[in-house]
């Protein structure tokens, strides 16, 4: 390229960053006159103010310069905006290069699609003020921040051929969730994933602070990111033909450095070292461009530019002149034609096609998604030839069915599972048959299960595992996370954006269905009695439960087999949160198959075979259960009461999928009144032990007939390092409390319920006194079996 | 000191961490047989083997070269045990150094107190295998990775004194909350804060896996820790002889440095540039001096040694064999004398008194705790001649009253606000008028409120405001942690993880009161109409619901100066989680200042002068509401309905402390049945407008008399950027809903009620016309006020 061509490149990409910059400043402030045809007046702006300008010419600048270099080497690439709040910077680049009229046809390419374009930014009816789901190109929010660079990296994996631009705020990169990102490096693979060139953006202030990157000297940031792994090209400055011909210089730099490690791992297909991967460090002022100062107060390159400079341009109107200017000074005239159409020049900036990055269908990961090949879960069904009559690993089972879904997914490498360091102590290691742990850096003579390709992400960090699968999936791909249930928590605040996502997306037809986000929480409350109490907490469930009821699916299969259909349905599932909650110790297996299936089918369901209900009568007790301990746990009670006081009509009801409690009109698995009636009847006593918090059981089923008679048991905030069954006694969740409450509850019973009530309260303390003798669990609990020889049978 | 004595000192420390490390073995062995004076058979161990060995032999290590670095330097230090599952080695070593028997005197030095040190670790009734709170000299627990590094720090601020030395695994340095920690130097002075001393213990492996920083080649690790901004030292090894005098030197080296700085910064007063703190690096092999094989595995230097590296020697004579060979190798009759006391030489290593960590009153910080000076909040009173007679911001009159705990409490420099960046922007800027902003890093000549030193600490990272809270409040001071409401969910699980700490802690009678953690959640959900969806989630709440009644506290003040109440309320009170939910916007006040404390005394009342009901007969309808916005809206709808049907007996009754409703059985702040009824009655239709999500006042009254006629609107997880009015109007809970539903619910109205209905429903229409062509409120809307000319009155 001679010296003539790059400065009319530079020029050209000038022209097209100020018409970004204009769009974004008129969506902020402009209801009508978008062309400034006529004098700015009053009732041209927008009575409430809403948007950020701080962040956005600077993510502007970026897009431009990408959609350069992406022309000029054919690249595939999409843009991921941590800043979300420059929301009117994205959409005012997708609406440069076509994509935002395409897919929002009103809001044309000329004067009145303009109109429309500013108007329904931050306006009620419009679009919100974040690069959020409704906008093109978009995989990822930003309003909460912290996400963006495990969302590049999730996005990244498996794709060799794309490159995730990811922009990075300094006011982000302050959160914990991006501060451990940087490592991903550690865990991409140059042959078979694609690239993340992170974009970190400094304009050295958030809301009304300096920012720690920002500050600190140059040589400590470069440290850092040589610490984090990476190769740093700084771009620094504000005068912008200076600027836009370093960042062209360094953008040809940084995917002349991707090109090259690329080249080079997948021509001998094999990776001997982590390649350093370029960062961008692009300092600008913050607010670039806009005013310098109002009312004689420093507002560019300070945080005073964050949201809207000039606040009150409809009442001061020497702020409304000081706005036209700094509107006028991009000169619309030489950026739109009279039509408000882009002038012919600037429309050849931006690639074409699917390579616009609006368009880029690996930013509507549906459009890529394709199934998975699942095997037929049955051909892992553990055999149960009677209720309780054998032992099995809930998880373990599921291990084998998940090594065959890898399996049969390994070339079209489209499915991972990530966890924080236990995959293989959730009991999940048979997918290790057939994979190995991704890992990057060097591998020792005596390490296991370690390789540079593997389906298998774990790393000490929820927050990577979350973002990691959330970009996976917003790709187009599938996965499944695993993790103690207590420390899912750490992700709650992630959870909440996804499924916030999710529920925006469902309503946008052009936005096509992704795969569901599905957790095992598994090491669950009640066995992890060997780590104590701060790894004892049942409450995500709660937060779930306050979803939209369209998103969210919370399971609790009481066995393997039940945890097979489980897994198997969810993987088929779109768009859903889906929480399986399921141990991993040995328990007893109660369903066979085919009776799990039609039990998770139903989703809740009376086990005949358990109770002692006869004919056509009420049972005078209703045992319910969700959960593998609580379902062990109750039918070890029925076991008693059924030998104790045989008299008792008895009926168990296992809750598998837990919103089917809830009222049908609430949420599509809920149970019609008449059917929940018909289970936990209308006026007998229901000892409900239930896995969580118990309130979430009365919570979904206050408007139930019979709640009043329902009394929940479940962990109570009771835990310590002890034994599997004394949590259970601890928080009241045991058979001997179970029992006692049902013999409680019940009017007018036998002197021999009298009788068996005080055994129970003598083996609840003789249980005591030998746990803390001996330390472990009576015989008689350890060595509990169902003792019924009954064939299994499936819920009604 | 002469190479003699140092040979003598270094022989010393090794025999004492030969000690700690037997007694960690023991205790995650041995019921009996402590001393080996037997040869160890199978009944000699613990049925169940629950402990972690990786991390404590190091930890151990760390711990005796601290002793001998206290003493020699007259130190004040705490150790913050970051991988908290190494319990048994800090149980050892407060043990060891007498602090343990002084706390638990049946624990004894002697072989009785041994033997049951050694039965009660991990064991029903004992103590959990966690550094926990029943742990002397701990403040951390480390179950949940990530939080070691912010609680440091928390300790150290204002403690100028002090060095917090604080132990992070490799594994924890994967986290996004510890990744986000090391930044913390940014906001500590030299002058009046004390010292961190980051100990960076890598030994390479977590669960299952290498770690991150354990394996990046050595100058990556260095340029890491320097772009953090640190000094690295590294002490590296495995052959003890060597270790013991590198790591000496070592930390001899990096005191120096430490005092050193303090120095130069003390004498001139001031802080030029931020000081390059120190950081160690100390590489030792995981299960070091532990078995190196078992059954020809790896084990020593390798993850097989994170938990218990022989897991059957009760079965297998070949492994009682190996652990007993193991156990003697440190040689304990060297150690111990015959009656099991520690040997004369080794009991003078550790320091003496208070200097001992496990008996520094920082770490039981309640032994320190001043109590704040607070002004008379009524001082501070917005004047109300009469409900809703005046507009105010909330959270800028509680700015003014916090304004003055600030100043009053200088000289103390034991109360921080923490946020993320919000202190201004959530209107509590008047504390600037007395404080500035915490800022290590340069100051320019245009910043504002920045300064070296400074009461509010503003970082975007939540992780770390709560980190560094949690830190200063249980070193025995006090502080405030202000949030926007939905963001509060990224710290979810380390508001657990105190939580819990609290309820362990407030068992221990030695434990002593430490201050509240205080939450201000404002830029709720009803008001965060400019950023969107991703800003609105008012769901921490029903997370904090979930934890002992003994802890938790949520207040919903619906005014100014219900807010100052309650502020002031939560800053007397200890060892509670306190949420208070408020808003910052413009809005009308209520009651005036004694009315305001009668009501939130009370916690629960009917608003008289709101309602319309007369003499003693039951209201027709009770229209509740609990939050700023409910309670606007509840009351603009009584106000048409006063005026659409006059004869409409309403009663309004406002709930201010959400525990109200709970059973007083279930929670101190819970009322009696009888006083609910009389509030709610027992049988009239209750409207109850809600600040969060509807099911949460559901859980708290389901056990109430009227609860089925308790019909609750709230945040129906509806939402994006638009008016404040609008998003009421999304999920229901808008003025006009709520007038409809009290219309729909009280059977046999007038003609009038139908009539007024349908004006509501006009209303709503014409409301969304609006908005959408205006882009703001109707001005009935904006403008409205509530036009009673009543006397304040305090609610009954």
């Amino acid at each position: 390229m001679t010296d003539t061509d790059s400065r009319k490149e530079i020029d050209l990409i000038d022209r097209y960053w100020r018409a970004a910059n204009y769009l974004s400043v008129g969506q902020i402030y402009l209801l009508d006159n978008p062309l400034l045809k006529e004098p700015l007046r009053p009732d041209h702006i927008k009575p409430r103010l809403l948007g950020h300008w701080g962040t956005t010419p600077g993510l502007n600048f970026i897009y431009a310069h990408l959609n350069r270099a992406i022309r000029a080497r054919d690249l595939d690439m999409i843009y991921i905006c941590g800043p979300g709040h420059g929301g009117p910077g994205m959409v005012a680049n997708t609406y440069l290069e076509g994509t935002y009229s395409e897919v929002y046809p009103d809001v044309s390419c000329d004067e009145q699609g303009m109109r429309k374009l500013f108007r329904q930014f931050s306006f009620p009816g419009g679009i919100p003020s974040h690069a959020a789901p409704e906008t093109p190109g978009s995989i990822h929010e930003g309003g909460e921040l912290g996400y963006a660079l495990a969302h590049a990296y999730g996005a990244a994996f498996d794709n060799p051929d794309l490159i995730v631009a990811c922009v990075i705020g300094d006011g982000e990169a302050e959160t914990g969730a991006l501060a451990a990102s940087w490592h991903s490096n550690k865990f991409l693979n140059p042959v078979h994933d694609g690239a993340v060139l992170p974009i970190l953006h400094l304009n050295g202030y958030k809301i009304a602070n300096p920012t720690v990157l920002g500050r600190i000297e140059g040589g400590e940031l470069r440290s850092l990111l040589e610490g984090y792994g990476y190769k740093p090209f700084f771009v620094e400055g504000h005068e912008p033909q200076d600027m836009h011909r370093k960042m062209a210089a360094t953008l040809d730099a940084a995917l002349g450095r991707i090109a090259e490690i690329q080249h080079a791992a997948r021509r001998s297909g094999k990776v001997t070292q982590r390649p350093r991967w370029p960062v961008i460090v692009l300092r600008s002022p913050k607010g670039w461009t806009g005013p310098k100062e109002v009312d004689g107060k420093k507002v560019e390159g300070f945080w005073r530019a964050h949201q809207v400079p000039i606040t009150d341009p409809r009442d001061n109107p020497g702020h409304l002149k000081l706005l036209e200017d700094w509107m006028r000074s991009y000169r619309p005239e030489e950026l739109f034609d009279e039509r408000g159409a882009l002038r012919g020049e600037l429309r050849s900036l931006p690639p074409a096609g699917a390579r616009r990055m609006g368009a880029n269908p690996h930013a509507n990961g549906g459009l890529l998604k394709c199934e998975l090949r699942l095997p037929d879960f049955h051909d892992f069904a553990v055999t149960v030839p009677q209720p309780g009559g054998v032992v099995a690993e809930a998880t373990r089972v599921m291990g084998s069915f998940l090594r065959e879904v890898v399996r049969l997914n390994a070339d079209a490498r489209n499915f991972r599972i990530m966890g924080p360091d236990e995959t293989a102590s959730n009991r999940l290691d048979a997918v290790f048959d057939v994979t190995e742990r991704v890992w990057m850096e060097k591998i020792e003579p005596y390490d296991v299960l370690l390789a540079k390709d593997g389906r298998v992400m774990e790393v000490l960090s929820e927050h990577l595992c979350q973002g990691w699968l959330e970009g996976y999936l917003l790709t187009g791909r599938h996965g499944l996370f695993s993790c103690y249930e207590a420390f899912i928590h750490i992700v709650d605040s992630m959870f909440n954006q996804h499924a916030k996502w999710l529920k925006v997306s469902r309503r946008l037809p052009w936005r096509r269905s992704i795969a569901s986000l599905n957790y095992l929480l598994t090491s669950h409350v009640w066995r992890q009695d060997h780590n104590g109490f701060s790894h004892q907490d049942p409450g995500f469930v709660d937060l779930v439960a306050n979803k939209k009821a369209d998103i969210v699916r919370i399971y609790l299969p009481p066995d393997a087999n039940t945890l097979l259909w489980v897994t198997d349905h969810c993987l088929r599932t779109y768009d859903r949160i889906n929480v399986i909650v399921a141990g991993k110790q040995p328990a007893p297996q109660w369903l066979a198959v085919e009776d799990a299936a039609a039990h998770c089918k139903a989703g809740v369901g009376v086990w005949e075979w358990a109770g002692t209900e006869k004919g056509d009568a009420e049972p005078d007790v209703v045992m319910a259960c969700a959960g593998d301990v609580p379902t062990l746990e109750t039918l070890a009670a029925v076991d008693f009461l059924r030998q104790a006081v045989p008299d008792l009509a008895i009926r168990v009801v296992n809750v598998m999928d837990l919103m089917t409690l809830r009222p049908k009109e609430r949420h599509p698995h809920g149970l019609a009144d008449a059917e929940f009636d018909r289970l936990f009847t209308k006026d007998r006593p229901v000892i409900f032990a239930y896995h969580g918090y118990p309130y979430l059981i009365h919570r979904l089923t206050y408007k139930r007939t019979n709640h009043d008679n329902i009394h929940v048991r479940g962990f109570n905030e009771e835990g310590t390092t002890t034994t599997p069954f004394d949590m259970a006694v601890l928080n009241e969740l045991d058979r001997f409390h179970l029992a006692m409450e049902a013999i409680d509850r019940v009017p007018g019973l036998s002197a021999k319920a009298s009788a068996a009530r005080q055994e129970l309260a003598d083996k609840l303390a003789q249980h005591t006194r030998y746990v803390r003798e001996y330390g472990e669990d009576m015989p008689e609990i350890r060595n509990w079996h169902w003792p019924y020889r009954t064939a299994p049978h499936a819920g009604r």
